[in-house]
């Protein structure tokens, strides 16, 4: 069978360590799981009643853009969280945060277009641009600059840039003169400039600005993914300038005729499990203290300031050049299965590692004495070399 | 803000008919929609039974190719149905039927390639073909070949084909034998075939013939909107050569994570309910024996066999060579929607109609009655001329 250069993206790596993972688990083995990007709570209580409610109703085709009510819910939101009035109408419903990057890549760009977006970041962006015949150009990002790119990093041969606010794998936040900065000079060059705003509501004190609050000219997109809890769902939604609305309604009517039925409507009733989504905020709070009180003493030092979303990253340069036989090792002697950095940034990754701490408190301590032991295992093995 | 080229796909001409009737609706009218191509029936009792139960627990992500039983369940359809004996590794969940074409065209070509299909055939095709840099081929299909493509119309210069029987709007079926010829051809031709196979189940005698019955270098396409009733659902899936699973698979990781979670633990039930299925397609076939009764007896003559489907393609030219006026008037005399053939096909489709039986049958009746009364007005004032 034909088989096309665009389709062959690269594999997650990580992939990897799950299959490893899993097999552990399948052979009896406990392991704790900081190398999931996902909560491990349900939706919202309101949100899956809301849904078995709605279970006698036919959940045929919504309009394209999705559920009216939704679109305004979600407008509302941006007045909740930003102070800002956003127009119903430029909410757009999408089959999770990844049918809002298809949607935004078909009606931004044509084959061949490149695209920016900082290393390391979230591995999907690239593929998904490839598959959709685009070129993605990293931008090697610094420590110094919370792993954000810099106005001055942004390529004149581009036609895109993607941000990312919280950062994955960082967990950094671009403020809001940094957002002003990079979308005028992207304006400069004529970029467009996609923001991915998917773990706003997670954070830590450092707050959160949507690129909508220092321009119109951008495509956001969100998603009830991650605050809201709802990974499975594959419900987002995208926030788009009036004059795209018209193409991104055709677009969607052609290539996803609807978001999830079931899922907006379970949606609609999560905007307003605001206590329950604050508490599952409080204990990704508290497994931060933990890995931050933590951490740093084990020797994992050298890490971004996290201060959104729910990963640490972790230069490990003075541990190991293998992130990837390191992780497995961990996996192996420890019972932690962690993320290394390949995923997020081809070029350096091989020296960091990313922890999750979205499950449970008991787990992510639990984890942290089994790194503990570990790390404190490896050091005496050294010692005694 | 930048608009691609790409992305400036073409609206539906149907969407005007179905604002119109959305109008007259909210202005107190009462409608009969003989436009929709959708069940007005709910998923099957038993897949929402099953949702319910599964509401307690967390909808987290699938693996990227779907729930493993489910797999397995769509692989015994194909031994219940066609009596293959499918391996469930071919066997793809997707994001309805939409998220299979696309995952289909990424993994297949590349940008520039160019994918031919049937005039008439679902408009989506051929939009989702633009939006993804690749070139639709319109291949004008006979009422004599039942408005499906034959061997010798397959164009040299092509990398792909799509097939779709039964058709839509034609609802007309491929027997084995035309599948044989038309993959056997495509074969010298080194034209990859995607075989969109979606109204599979919804048959009135004709039977149906997997493309998988012939070949195995194929991918097939198919869903549960239409025989299960699930089209709000957004759950689908896609067949594949062994050899493209991998590559399918690390594009569905990217592009979409995994099918919606809730909708897998629907559908898998779905597929024991086949009374259910069975009873809406009983119903489906009264309201094609009202069609096939009384449209020809009042003018609507010239109609493809609708071997399959829920839909009926008439040649309307002896009546009108502008059939979106024609069905604007049918709307707003005789308070029925019906679909004109510009979307199916941008050439002839001035001269056709769609209607679609796919609800109640008191609605068809009631539908067949006002059409009835438009159409022999509209003789009476000819003949008063």
């Amino acid at each position: 069978m034909r088989q096309s250069h665009r389709g062959q993206v690269d594999p997650f790596i990580v992939m990897d360590v799950m299959e490893a993972a899993r097999k552990a688990e399948a052979a009896g083995r406990h392991i704790i799981h900081m190398e999931v990007g996902q909560p491990s709570t349900p939706a919202p209580a309101a949100a899956r009643a809301a849904l078995a409610q709605a279970l006698d109703q036919p959940l045929g085709y919504t309009v394209a853009l999705g559920l009216p009510e939704l679109r305004r819910g979600i407008a509302g939101l941006y007045k909740r969280w930003y102070g800002l009035d956003l127009d119903p109408a430029r909410v757009i419903v999408t089959p999770g945060s990844s049918g809002a990057f298809i949607l935004a890549f078909a009606a931004l760009f044509d084959a061949g277009d490149r695209v920016a977006l900082g290393e390391p970041g979230y591995p999907s962006y690239r593929q998904i641009l490839r598959a959709m015949s685009l070129e993605p150009v990293g931008i090697q990002t610094r420590a110094e600059s919370r792993y954000q790119p810099q106005p001055q990093d942004l390529p004149a041969d581009v036609q895109g840039l993607i941000l990312a606010s919280p950062g994955n794998p960082s967990g950094t936040v671009l403020r809001r003169d940094e957002l002003a900065a990079l979308t005028s000079r992207a304006a400069e060059l004529n970029i467009s400039i996609v923001s991915d705003e998917i773990y706003h509501g997670l954070d830590y004190g450092a707050g959160f600005h949507s690129a909508l609050e220092v321009t119109d000219e951008v495509v956001v997109i969100n998603s009830f993914s991650k605050y809201f809890s709802m990974t499975g769902w594959r419900i987002g939604w995208m926030v788009v300038p009036e004059t795209m609305i018209r193409t991104v309604e055709r677009i969607a009517q052609n290539m996803f005729i609807c978001p999830p039925h079931a899922s907006q409507v379970a949606a609609l009733a999560a905007l307003d499990c605001i206590e329950e989504a604050e508490a599952n905020l409080s204990v990704y709070a508290e497994n931060r203290r933990m890995m931050l009180e933590r951490l740093p003493a084990m020797g994992f030092d050298r890490i971004a300031p996290p201060e959104g979303a729910f990963y640490i990253y972790a230069d490990v340069s003075e541990l190991t050049d293998d992130s990837l036989s390191f992780c497995a090792q961990v996996l192996e002697e420890a019972g932690v299965a962690i993320t290394p950095g390949l995923d997020f940034d081809p070029r350096r990754g091989a020296r960091t590692l990313r922890f999750s701490y979205a499950r449970s408190s008991a787990e992510i301590a639990e984890g942290l004495d089994r790194l503990e032991r570990f790390m404190a295992g490896r050091t005496a093995a050294r010692a005694a070399r």
